[in-house]
């Protein structure tokens, strides 16, 4: 079966691209407002492999994407780790800030059990997906997790995070390393299960200075590839290092990933550049240019095929999809990529 | 008079090299919070030239930086062109929410009436200032002024002015272009008041794609430095397009400003190549790192001066200073920059 995803993230340049978007399954997609309606608890939700494969599909059903995203969480992993979690409706995640005498009472040895529903739901999915569909597995990278967790939610300024790093690196580095041993074991488990890609978001990424990138962003990732390496040899591994565009050349370099990730603000020429011919661009179509429609879709989106053609590309946005988009402004990206509406208008 | 930060900001590499801070004036300081407290409302102690220029000088008297910054809010701009504008503590400026066809009656000719008091407190400032020392006029980049503008203030995702970006590029330009002029103006008026060097502060400019950056960040950032330029042909510029390190080489390069603000994170190396030997780099120190002091404070510190040797390098944070960090941090930075510290030590 000819899977295009997986062939760019081999190094070749496909025309068209394939094409998948970040959060491709959610809010915006009315039959996801009903299936989640009937779970009171976003945690309960995605830990219920029938909803959660059902939300994973709903997009690919719709749209014939190019690649599905297991519908999962990035916090599940603290929540396996013995955190609490909860989810406010219109407020985002709540964990209980972790203090730095609760490091040591991370526990790993619960992961593979309470992470069980998850390799159930990539189990369901696989067998719904068509063939020509990449399943993508993925996790928080190691950085965004202890923000997350140190924070205890999202932050304007991550300061305690910032402050962690600088007052207590041992203890950071310490946290940063159980975090990683963490991300392995989901991952690993996310591919035992039936994941064809994994995808690593480190979304606060850009909040480092350079050393701390090199050291909470980079190395950690470098050690999730080589660890996956060695026990899945051809399995392809994406990174997504968010507003830290400047970097991704070291980062590419450096990590041994087989594609990294394009924020909305990452200029796709001047990336392809930095990162050289090999490493797979995903990325990077602003989501308020898809919400917007019209002309600005359609010059943003021809602007980075323009800029990444002949360069192994995976279109996507360069971040998630904003919940009030319209379903039918997807539909006219979709084509707007696969030349459809070019062939048309020419 | 030998100014160091207008030999540097001239392309002159200077050892060690000249040192401000970002906020350098504010709350940190208990002689600016017993200032402050003697004025009810933000605004009208921005409008105090007395108090103002008292809280520029605060700073220079306690730590004996290199240069002085302005003591004002890149917001007043704004209510100068008839805009409410309003303080609230702890909750940050707000301002009624910009509407499209509210864009007609932004009024540049109250402008300097209205800024008449910041051409005062410039002039006060300049009376007490001493002799080596440089003072830093500045204004917010037109984009992130029409960024506060339609969001009403403060944002975590900006949605509406990205938005009404791509919805109504033609009407967004010409925003840009009434807010360009006005920043001309102010620029202006304060380097006829005795401003040495003037700064844009471009806080949000790294959220926009590519082709957004080119036109609502490079080309007003050029069309500013061209109009000063023809009026003060000696006048140097800085800009600080924040969020945005992977783009300070375009932005060097087509703005033609003397200097360029780096961001917390901004890899000096990095960027020092992409911008070239002649434009001056100031940064970038993260305010996180100087809160906590110590041996981040010194690391990260060595790491830049390391970094920007033998370039054109002015030493400055890669944002504000925070209100909890301890003056007698400030004060060992400046032991560390200017090597009072490492010839101690060594």
């Amino acid at each position: 079966m000819d899977k295009k995803l997986l062939r760019v993230l081999a190094g070749e340049s496909v025309s068209p691209p394939p094409v998948w978007l970040m959060r491709q399954a959610g809010r915006y997609l009315p039959e996801y407002r009903q299936l989640r309606s009937r779970h009171a608890s976003f945690l309960d939700f995605c830990l219920s492999p029938r909803a959660a494969a059902e939300a994973t599909l709903q997009p690919i059903r719709r749209f014939g994407f190019d690649a599905a995203i297991l519908f999962s969480d990035i916090l599940l992993l603290l929540w396996a780790l013995g955190r609490d979690l909860d989810f406010v409706e219109g407020e985002g995640p709540k964990l209980a800030p972790l203090q730095a005498e609760e490091i040591s009472r991370l526990d790993l040895s619960a992961l593979p059990s309470r992470l069980a529903p998850v390799g159930e739901t990539i189990r369901l999915i696989r067998e719904a997906l068509p063939g020509a569909v990449t399943l993508i597995g993925f996790a928080g990278a190691p950085f965004t997790l202890a923000a997350y967790a140190i924070e205890g939610g999202g932050s304007a300024d991550h300061l305690r995070t910032r402050l962690w790093a600088h007052h207590d690196p041992q203890g950071f580095s310490r946290l940063i390393e159980i975090l990683t041993e963490a991300v392995i074991q989901s991952l690993t488990l996310q591919v035992q299960a039936g994941a064809e890609a994994v995808m690593l978001f480190d979304s606060w990424a850009g909040l480092l200075p350079p050393r701390g990138f090199a050291r909470y962003v980079i190395t950690p990732a470098r050690r999730i590839v080589s660890a996956l390496r060695a026990r899945f040899p051809h399995l392809p591994l994406i990174g997504f290092p968010r507003l830290a565009s400047a970097q991704l050349g070291p980062y590419a370099q450096e990590t041994g990933l087989d594609g990294v990730g394009l924020d909305t603000a990452a200029d796709p020429a001047l990336v392809r550049h930095a990162v050289g011919a090999k490493t797979a661009l995903q990325g990077n179509l602003d989501p308020a240019a898809l919400l917007a429609g019209g002309a600005a879709l359609a010059a943003e989106t021809e602007n980075i095929l323009t800029a990444l053609s002949g360069h192994p590309h995976i279109f996507n946005l360069g971040h998630g999809v904003l919940p009030a988009t319209p379903p039918e402004h997807v539909a006219a990206l979709l084509a707007l990529v696969r030349g459809t509406s070019r062939q048309a208008a020419s």
